[in-house]
């Protein structure tokens, strides 16, 4: 029987990885490591370097190219769509490759948890296994790093918050019945669009890593800042992932 | 110097330790361990075994006995900062006791992460530490857990998804914008009260241990059935600690 193993890995700490994601690691007969013809090639290097770390041995690892997303076109769930089949087809390869007779435990390191803002789950439901053959083992997100770095909660005492993307907070404003908002993958610092006053803004970028950057404060004072700063960061290291946090406060 | 270690274990399971948790335990010159006069001994269970697991030296862990909150009158806000100031006094008087020159490494174990609906930090703000001299480990959350158990993601692609809890689910209902809801701390079955059609839903209790119960499907169909087996579980064990995710369907 084949077994997938999908395992969150946290934000680019090797030490943010739990004993579980360590032992399904190391209980894999075939590990498939993507690489990608893109800026973030630094977190392939984060991933290999825990496997390296473990003492993997290479011939369990097999490497594939990520496939590159067709971009011209308005039709963008069909294009991830697309995407998303040609990433299982190399998966497929792989596996016909290293573990012909279909059998084995396989894995894939998945940034983060593979439960937030990812797409490894979807793609592995085109390989057609069934429910038990595929296991989920948690990662750190990179909103609890954001969380930690900073010293605050996600949530204040008893109240709800809502998670969201760059694009939706663009398009529909801060949204009703919550005062924190957690904004991932956002390209454009949707940040400068939010009118509300009385926001604090908690941001955080390459967390985990060497290079993290945090800063923190009353969003209409250091929006700007932050906005340089992640040009700044994004020109010198040639890519950027951030994250931020928004909480409305009484005062 | 003082320095304080809020330290996310996960929600049961030993092997949702992280590498960086285990470290900070295990630089721990002090471990503070309350234990609870209530149905969840279990949870103490838990992190005494993670501490034995680890080889801790009985003598770094001081045990107290955590606080009773005062129940009566409805001024519940005022209740918890009394609480909070009575949990912090009790660490103060571990630390006088065990750390006399107020320096060292202290280290407390939180179920979860820190930042989850969780009142570690806040205590920890009551002792007037630097911002640097407090560190929060992230560790993986039942959300988390809930997710990889069912195999499914918190997200829909792109789309924002809400964290709350049952209370406000009953006293709100289900809040604009969002598909997806994550309740937690509810003790009231408060999925029971919504009222939206085609909604999905994801149970788990005493997720990561062993006897972790998951249920799925249409929440009109399967409620009575989650509240029925809730009632046993709970029953059984003395205690119980669920959660779940809601989701609008488009069938
Ligand atoms: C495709 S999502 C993956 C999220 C990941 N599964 C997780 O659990 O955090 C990528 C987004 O996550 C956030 N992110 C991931 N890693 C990050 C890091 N190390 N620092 C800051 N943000 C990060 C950014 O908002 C980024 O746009
Ligand atoms: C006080 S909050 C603490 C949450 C914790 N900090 C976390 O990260 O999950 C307690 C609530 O978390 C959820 N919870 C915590 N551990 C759980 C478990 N093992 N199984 C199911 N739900 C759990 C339940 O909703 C419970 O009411």
């Amino acid at each position: 029987m084949l077994e997938l193993f999908l395992i969150g890995i946290g934000t680019g700490n090797p030490d943010h990885i739990t004993r579980q994601a360590e032992k399904a690691i190391r209980g894999a007969d075939l590990i498939l490591l993507p690489h990608k013809e893109d800026n973030k090639a630094e977190l392939a290097r984060v991933r290999l370097s825990l496997l390296r770390d473990l003492s993997i041995d290479d011939r369990r690892i097999s490497h594939f190219d990520m496939p590159v997303r067709r971009q011209q076109g308005t039709d963008y769930d069909r294009q991830v769509d697309e995407w998303h089949d040609a990433i299982a087809q190399r998966w497929q390869a792989s596996l016909q490759t290293h573990l012909p007779a279909h059998s084995g435990r396989v894995a894939l390191l998945v940034w983060g948890d593979p439960a937030l803002y990812d797409s490894t789950l979807r793609i592995a439901s085109r390989l057609g296994l069934a429910h038990d053959q595929v296991q989920v083992v948690p990662g750190i997100t990179s909103m609890q790093v954001l969380c930690s770095a900073h010293g605050i909660a996600l949530n204040e005492i008893g109240a709800p918050f809502q998670v969201t993307t760059g694009r939706q907070l663009r398009e529909h404003g801060w949204p009703s019945g919550v005062d924190t908002l957690v904004v991932m993958l956002d390209g454009q610092c949707s940040y400068e669009q939010v009118t509300e006053a009385d926001i604090d803004i908690y941001w955080g970028a390459y967390l985990g890593m060497p290079q993290q950057l945090l800063m923190h404060g009353r969003l209409g004072d250091i929006a700007p800042d932050i906005t340089r700063r992640r040009a700044r960061a994004r020109e010198q290291n040639g890519w950027i992932m951030d994250i931020y946090l928004l909480r409305r406060t009484s005062r």
